[in-house]
Formats: structure tokens, sequence, C-alpha cells
């Protein structure tokens, strides 16, 4: 259903306080709302660009109902949100943009794959694994290796351990939790490259260039625009990505993660429904951010234009990374980034750059 | 002298607290810093986007030497800050950059004019007028007409009265509040240029294109860039600019406003000790902003690059303007950028936009 655009002076609600919603509230002061923000951090990155931080867990009610009466629109800066949280903010009144039904898809990566075969996508093989047993057959079918993921709650490399050939399955199991998870062949690809694409409430789609990403001990390290692809490729990823965007009737942001191989095509790795890492370049490089953009979505305004201005290697900052400042800000086209986090510890993210050349 | 940079975790101190202050600390925010503002508004555009609002007047000693200790660097957002409290603000231990010793200059038209031609920049023509009979001379000399401009806290067009032939002295000196002034000339021009640079701790200058810019009522309303001048001019508006940069060891971003006339070049009309309106597109159209470049500056960070990759016309939302907000959204290529400011009073400025486009 369209709604009028909400004016300026309009609160967004933030549900998670990081980064993301960081840049997320960043932009929203830009074109004039107020921001609250909402998690259990008693100093995170986003507190400094809110006007007010509720800090509470996602389970208490009380400061839920609160959260939900003062915002005129929430959203969410990380998939992994309890399901119930936002159901309950739906239940005292809030809009949640994007709604909850996606959340149901990307918290499970089972449910994840289903989904996307059943829109025709193409993904890494896999098997459903409840039990030992499950992964004992399943390594069999794929000739003795993969990689082991729990369904839920897995990011940035955690909750993942791949097999090899003699790698015992009660072992593999329980290190990765013992929990209901999927074994994933390992997939021979060229590259991977992310489509970071939006909806607004008119239905209209825009897409930013994909990057091709690169990454380090399980986190995304570098995105490059342009991609190394072909423009039929990059059709394709636009193409697979709006029917994900129009199947669940999605307002804001969503990145599809793609492995492009010349030999077998594209094939959907993860959906994120949220402004991506991959794309903090488009803060730099193009006429609109995904953070704008999410913002104008969310807050039914007409999306602004994606289109690019310049290339970018965008390159994340990850733990003692950020002690090089003093040298990155000799570049003057090196654009920093910094979260406002004080402890630098292994595999944080800290910041980012964006190196800018011309077209 | 040179100090190392302050490393990002650091707190800028910005007085002031409008819309140059919300961007200025938008900018250090990016950069990782906090920033604590300073002023006596209740609910000043800059308190969403900082961390701390030391919310006194500028006589205020104790509230202004809490400030000074809290801050690792302070900055100001605007000329007209006394004086005498960035006095204070150095004696209870506060570095200040832009240093003191610029405002005394900028703050009177005057000493202002004065320097300007001791640097060996033209000016417009002017009078010293400190009485009624003082203008009666000066208008006598300038054949009747003339521009009188209060020596100090004039801007945006106010503390300006025109005259023109039959004007009586008495009245228009009374108009202009009585005070100390200066009789200007009219000059004809072809258009008006502001040369914005910064210069570094490390003496290094950097320059923004000059953007040509139109006024409404006296109130900027647009400055486009590429501005119609050639490149011998705008070369010619950096050098002078540099020069005044370098006389007063300036550190920060610098403004210089330039009437052009091709049968009398250029005419240096005023200068602002601070990033400026005319500026707003650097945000979008540029590399580095001039409100990251201050930034960088007053921390001591080496300069970022003031290149720019788009082409931009700026326009200035005054007061009821920015009730066009929805019509302006739906052109995708305009930023809209709003000071969250309340109440759309006349003259006011509420917000700007800024529409790019391709080199």
């Amino acid at each position: 259903m369209k709604t009028p655009p909400l004016p300026p002076g309009s609160t967004i609600g933030i549900m998670g306080t990081g980064q993301l919603g960081r840049m997320l509230a960043a932009a929203a002061a830009k074109l004039g709302f107020k921001v609250i923000i909402y998690g259990p951090d008693k100093t995170p990155p986003a507190a400094q660009l809110a006007n007010e931080h509720i800090c509470a867990s996602y389970e208490a009610r009380d400061a839920l109902e609160l959260f939900a009466q003062k915002v005129d629109v929430a959203t969410y800066e990380f998939e992994n949100i309890p399901v119930s949280t936002v159901g309950l903010l739906i239940k005292y009144g809030a809009s949640v943009r994007p709604g909850h039904e996606v959340l149901e898809v990307c918290q499970d990566r089972l449910f994840e794959k289903q989904f996307l075969q059943k829109l025709g996508l193409m993904t890494a093989p896999y098997w459903d694994v409840k039990s030992p047993h499950d992964l004992e057959i399943a390594l069999k079918d794929m000739e003795g290796s993969g990689i082991l993921k729990t369904r839920r709650m897995g990011y940035d490399g955690k909750g993942q351990v791949r097999l090899g050939q003699g790698d015992d399955p009660q072992t593999a199991f329980k290190a990765c939790g013992g929990v209901p998870a999927i074994l994933e062949e390992f997939v021979e690809f060229d590259c991977e490259i992310s489509q970071i694409a939006m909806r607004g409430q008119g239905g209209e789609v825009s897409f930013f260039d994909p990057p091709h990403n690169l990454h380090k001990d399980g986190i995304l390290h570098q995105s490059h625009v342009p991609a190394n692809i072909s423009l039929e490729v990059s059709e394709e990823a636009r193409h697979l990505t709006a029917s994900i965007l129009e199947e669940i009737d999605y307002i804001g942001v969503l990145t599809v993660e793609f492995f492009w191989s010349s030999r077998k095509g594209l094939m959907a790795n993860e959906i994120a429904p949220r402004v991506h890492n991959s794309g903090h370049w488009t803060v730099e490089a193009c006429v609109s951010s995904q953070f704008e953009q999410h913002i104008r979505a969310i807050a039914g305004w007409p999306l602004g234009s994606s289109a690019r201005h310049s290339n970018a290697v965008m390159t994340n900052l990850i733990g003692e990374d950020v002690k090089g400042w003093s040298d990155l800000i000799k570049n003057p086209h090196i654009a920093l980034t910094l979260y406002g986090k004080e402890e630098a510890r292994q595999g944080r993210k800290m910041g980012h750059t964006v190196e800018t050349s011309p077209l």
C-alpha cells in the first residue's frame, strides 16, 4: 500500500546500533529526519548520530512499545533481529519496513536456499543436515568435502566448518555447535559480486553497479567497482535480484551475493535484507548512497539516482588495521570512514576507506 | 607550529550550533572524531549530530572553561563570535583554529578593507563613516549614491542601507543603527564568485573550483560550478586567496567573495574565515567536502583532494521554500540537505539542494 511520503522532521527508528545504523542515521539526518536507535549496547557506534538511543534488549516489551510509539517508521540494520521483536513492534503500532517476512527467509540458510530455488535462482548444491548421521550421508554424496554452515545466526564466517577427506562427521557436527545446519558443496567460481538493489513504495526498483568482492579470513576485505564482468552478467544479476524484491513486495535496500563462474553462470549465495558492507563506496561514488536510498524508500520518498560518478575501491579496516590511520590519511584520494568504536578487537570492523578515481 | 595529527576518537569543539556546525559535526563524525558544540540556542541544528551540546552564552566563563577542558581542538562556524570569547578559550588551554587574529579583521568591514588593500587586493572604493557628517561628505564624493554598511555584525544583507540621489544622510545613518559604518561605492560587475580555499598545518594550500553566486533579496540564492570565468581569472582568485591564507598563517577553510568585472578585474568583497554557504555543493561534487577539509586542517591532518567529479548547482531553501520538499524529492539528481529547523521563518536558511551532472 502506498502511503504519503513522511515529511522532514518525522522520526526514523533503527533497530540495531552498529556502523550500518550509524551510516543510516547520518543519511536520515541529512534529509531532515530525526533518528531513534534501539539496541542493548551501552555506547554503540550509531548513538553519536542519533537524537535518542533506547538502550534495551530485543525482548524488552516496555522499551519496544515506547520505541514503536515514538517512531514514524522503523527499520533494522541487521537480519538477525528476532522475528518476534518485529512482530511486537507491529503489534504496538509501528510500521516496519522492510517487513518481517523477509527476516524469516534470511535468518535460516535452509529457507533461504529453498526460497532462491523456488524463484529459479541457481545456488550451490547443499544437503539439509539435522544430525551427524545426516552429515555422514551428505559427505558421501559430496565426495567427502564441503562447508558445514549453521542454519541460523551465521555471519562473517562464523558458524562455519570446512570439511575435507577423512574428517569425522561427529566431530564436525559438534564443532559447528551441534545445531541444524546445511552442508554446502565447495563451488568453483571466478569471482564474487554483490547486487545491491532497492525498491520504493511505488514499486520502482533501482540498482547500484555490482562490486567485485574479495575476502580475507572469511570477512569482506575489498569491493571494487566496476567489477570485471560483462554487461550481460550484470544485467542478469539485476534481473534475478529484481525478482526477489518483487516476490516479497520488498521496501528498502536489499543485497544479493552472487558467485560468478564462466562455466556455470551466476549462483546466489546469500540475501541480506539491508544496506551492505560491499556498498559503502556508494557514499563517495554515487549520486545517492545506499544509506540515503534505504531511508528514502522506507520513508515513502521516491528513490534517488543510483548512478555512479566515480570508480571506487572500498577496503575494510578490521581490528588493528585501523591503527594505520595516520598513513591512510596521507593519500588525498582516500576517504576514511571510522565507526567510533573504542576497542580494536580482532576481526572487528572498525572503519573503511574508499579510494575513488575518475570514470 | 606543526603538531602531530589528532588521533581518531579525539574531541572537536565547535563554537556555534547552526547548519554550518551541523555539517562540520557530520564530517568530524565520519572521520571518527567526537564532537562537542557550544552555543546558547536550546534546540540547535548541530545538536542532532554532536555527542554533546554545552548550552551557554558566549560570555559564560565557567561553561567556556569546561568546553576548553573537554576539547582537543576548537573551531568556530561563524565569524561574529566575540574575540574575547576566543581569548578566554585560549586562556583556559584550548587550541583554537583558525585563531582569533583573523576574527578581528573579519568582524570589522573597515579593518577588512584595509587588510585586503595592504595585501594588494582591489576592493570597491569606500569611505570611513563615523557620523552623519562623514556620510554627507562621502556621498558628495560618490555622486550621491552608495551602500552604507555597518562596520560590525552585518551578514545576509543585514546592517545595510542603499542610498541614491536625494537621500538624507542623517536619516540613512540612523536607519543603519547610528553606528560606525562604511559607505561603499556601487560597483558594476559581471558576476560574483567565491574562492573557497584551505590551508593545513604543514602550510599546504588547496582550492575548490570557484562557484558563480546569484543572490535574491540580499541572501545567497544559487551557486553554480563551474563558473563561467576564464582559467586566468580562476588562477588569479587562487593566487589572491593564497596570499591571505599565508599572510595570517591560517589553518582551516577560508572563503573570499570576489566581484569579477571584465573592465576592472577581480575585486575582493568579503572574507569569511570559515566554511561557506557557496561551498555546500562540495559535499556532493568533490572528493573531500569543505567540511571534511576544515576538520582535517584543524586536526592537523593532511588535506584531502579538492578535485571535483561532477558539475553542480546549489540552491538555498529560504523560509517557506522548504515547503516545496515533496516536489524537490521527485528529481532523482537533486540531493536534499535539511538543517532540522522547526520554524520556517522568513529569510531563514532551512536547507539546500544540490543538483549534480556529469563533468
